[in-house]
């Protein structure tokens, strides 16, 4: 069994990664840490896990992760790049391996980060070495780091459904969109106004319009896989829509050529990834059929006149976006099967 | 006290067309038709009517609209333009003036029509003359109209966002894109298994990717403000919110040119407009706010390092997207003050 | 033009308070305090009121509520009792008429108030003289009264529910009980965790299980009404259900007499009631054919083989729960047509 | 491998019956019946399944059901009765064991049965063999059954909140309450107005006020469990609340004992069931807790002053209430540890 911590499991991406692990066949969860509550029950906070987990919550100062074999940050950005080099040393050869699923290793570019997220990197010597844990891209390199920082929800998505596009050569990158829609789950278990349910329900809305911190992500990927002299730019504008979970991405991209045929390309690109699905020609994807699931499902297609390529994509913000991927890249470092624990169908309805 | 006939009014546009002229100082509701609910009570079918109307239904063969002075149509398409030749006359001198809620008289050109409708035209004679109800762009046509079509809801909220930019010359109006989401009540009150709560609850998804009949529509209008030699085209991918009421638009446009304020732009158009309202720089509309009311709401914007406009504009589909709006042109007909009983504030939460 | 002022206006029953008021047209607004939000305008909180209100919060000690006419109180308990003192003096001559929405003058036992409030009440020489806001049971005092206590939101469904069956003597008061849900509105604009849409989107619970502080108002407006000798007892049960708007409550009272005809009894004593809709035999009312109006529509049967009736009452807990109720007893002290500014037809859908 | 057929399942019981078998270790679908989509794939009408199940529709009456080791029935009642006779004789030792998840078998008493369901019974031989399928109340007989009739999902909720309190002869039995709300899907995959979005979204009420079948279920299963003389008699109230999944139920019992210890008797009456939790005192069940999961949770409480025992109980009306109790029961009949396939941590949120 390997010996799994968690530091930050208050949030939603925390009780879906303890959803997860609960029932991995090859996983025993050793801590789960906490500040705030630290001595509850986590079946207290959280009733669903009533029966399938017997864990307090743990100062994270008293918790020793360095015994674990591996530990998720399911925590606000600031925090793992604050802990991390005591946990792995600024040897990348000694402790825990580690998931990180908050923003703090997403971007390679120090100067970036700092300017996006509006304040000093604590652990710059590891942006250069974190590997980039979106499986379908960067699979290999995930199966021997030490440190994986998982995508966001949103570039998650919108990587997928842009990467064979891009790939391709056949778009100008430089004029992406991006229109996103997201359940609020999306926004965190925090008690803000913006997200009472007599706020956000029958309601929506537009946010985020001055810049969203996914867009330098989603254009530093696009630029990994774009030909030479391109330079991929997104104009990402992200929805807030009244469900828990899932986002939906409407992606356009300028055709630089008309006769592809974008369908197969797509099903040719994804169609060894077990987490992929490309719908059938002339379908649409729904939310609630990834509910749940690690599946992220796309369409393309050419609307009739024009030279657009759309693109439509949808994930589960909570398992494909963020723990679920999460789990999906730890099977990889540990040398499972990629599927392992997080097979479960879509809950529909 | 004017007085009105409704036909078709079992639906939502109906209940809420009902809504409206039920306190409405001028009005009196002569008969309300219904081929499938003859005789019931109108509040039997909808208990928020109960005390407000006392009305039956009456079968469309036996009510006497030609001695109304207004015909609301709420009815599918198909219904006003076999009715008409009969109530009006090929003459339109004769009979009560006529708000048709239905897609029956929206684009002039007949072939259009009858290709995106799939089926001929009963009434072609009629096309040209029909004002086509946007207030905002056609007030002075509306104030001497005998027949007046109203615009589709997303049509409503996209051209009032668009219109400025496209009048003003500074956008490249063949590549424009227009993003919406719909709540479900745009489906209409039918048992169809695509708009059961189960179904389309806490999911979102786009439709109509094969070609949507308000595309054609928007461009009909879009044509109409542009500059000489410009051909309007516009990629509409509507999705479906789960919400009851409510269209938010997202609205690209790639400028020409990028110096112009586009914040005064819009103040300037729609400075005396009732039931247009631009936001303050900044900040983005909710479908909350406008919930129940005939308001339009648009934000503008211009990405940073992006040389697309970007406007964001929410009505309620029911109201400024359908009754209200042929309530509004209802006012203009009768020389009335245009806001006359659709004042209502929006309701919030 | 009647002056009002409105103390706490930026929570939900606030702005549903301005919403009405708005356009009522014996009204001014002419200040609405907020400590928190002193300065800013109503129209940047609520962006439904734009165009409608062109007022600025004040702080409360800024306020001139000694030159209105008329001050509701739409705040937590506890401020209107700290406030009334200096605003209406201790002699009830003089100063504005107070409509208090919140919780301070329901209970007219001061140690009941005190140990259900859990704090010492500030005036309690008041106690005495408010008149609960209930016009289908006070409506002679309150057209009379200085200060009226309206009633919260669970107490006026159940107590309209409950009242034609105790007033008759036919129903053992001691044994009742009242289930009740409510939307999540009710818990206001507080920015809790408890109230986040993720939490309570697509869930039901009870909740207040240790006892709810409508059970005692419920209780003493019974015992008002009650035959000599009987001494009313609720079990209150109140549920949150993923809704904005609405109250339900299902009432079960044990029958003494079942020979009555329970129907004619509720009709004959509402008859006159502009604001209580009896709903025809065999059908139930629906929480959205009220949403957003002032009416309380009830059903009564007796379910076969049962000696129990059981009455079904909904109303929007922000309109006849609270604001519109709040507007109706205005109406009635200030000697206007007690409809006036609050006969909207409910939305729907 | 057990060979499994499921007859009828493109409602929602089957999709949900279709996700948990999916991916059961010991479980091969063999065959999936519908009339109406012979010839379709499975995956297509719910996406969720694609790439977990490669199967197609077919038309039950080319189905080899007897080449089945199980038979589940997810079909509206009537039609488990008519394939019955020949499928598994009139002798009960030949073919398939049935899982039937309709109502046909629920009632022993065919009078009864007719009575309720308004139609004769076309295989009446059956019902006193049927085993009841509550397995905490009949798991050893289910372990031999033939044909096991699952019970509904009001009276899976309502007779596991209630059982321990008339086992042990504490309350009046023949003045219960049971006061229950449902999520929408109870209404099944149905293409009617009165479970379209916008009918039922934002909305609450009651229905079945003239009475409800599952009432005479939660009778025969509580007179059975009953002392001696006590004839179980229930006030049984459902309603519809706007979320996809989940029933909440608050059961109400005149205790006549008022000196018992309620949650220990809870406690122990439930230790050593999987799929029951009691709740700690003072705590109550939401839905959410409980959806997409097996699990019913029950918290027990006596209301201060009151001499009522309220139980609070909580399923999803498509696991617990529906498919996952068959697989349940299925697990029993087949000698398989009774949690197989069944286990997972609800999804929250």
């Amino acid at each position: 069994m390997i010996k799994v911590g968690i530091v930050g499991a208050t949030g939603y991406t925390g009780v879906e990664l303890l959803r997860l692990l609960a029932h991995h066949p090859d996983v025993e969860i050793s801590c789960v840490t906490s500040r705030g509550e630290a001595g509850k029950s986590v079946a207290d906070l959280y009733p669903s896990l009533r029966g399938h987990l017997d864990l307090r919550f743990v100062d994270p100062e008293e918790a020793d992760l360095k015994a674990c074999d591996a530990v998720f940050f399911a925590t606000p950005h600031g925090v793992a790049q604050a802990m991390l080099p005591d946990l792995i040393g600024r040897d990348l050869g000694a402790g825990p391996k580690i998931i990180d699923i908050s923003a703090d290793f997403r971007l390679r570019d120090r100067a970036l980060w700092e300017q996006w997220y509006n304040q000093q990197h604590a652990c710059p010597e590891l942006l250069e070495e974190a590997v980039y844990g979106l499986p379908e891209l960067n699979r290999e390199k995930i199966k021997t780091a030490r440190l994986v920082a998982c995508p966001g929800c949103f570039p998650t998505v919108t990587q997928l459904g842009l990467i064979p596009l891009v790939e391709a050569g056949i778009v100008d990158s430089s004029r992406l969109i991006a229109n996103a829609a997201t359940g609020i789950s999306g926004g965190g278990r925090n008690a803000k106004v913006d997200f009472l349910f007599s706020e956000v329900s029958d309601s929506f809305k537009a946010y985020g319009i001055a810049g969203h911190r996914h867009q330098p992500e989603i254009e530093q990927t696009l630029a990994q896989v774009a030909r030479a002299g391109q330079k991929p730019s997104v104009t990402f504008i992200p929805h807030l829509t009244p469900m828990i979970r899932g986002i939906h991405a409407t992606l356009y991209a300028p055709l630089l050529d008309t006769g592809r045929d974008l369908q197969a390309l797509f099903e040719s690109r994804y169609r060894d990834e077990p987490f992929v699905d490309v719908m059938p020609a002339g379908s649409t994807p729904t939310t609630s059929s990834v509910k749940s699931s690690n599946v992220c499902r796309l369409s393309v297609f050419q609307p009739k006149g024009s030279d657009l390529a759309v693109v439509l994509g949808v994930i589960d913000n909570l398992t494909k976006g963020a723990s679920g991927q999460a789990v999906q890249c730890f099977n990889l470092m540990f040398g499972l099967d990629e599927t392992t624990g997080i097979r479960h169908v879509a809950v529909l309805p």
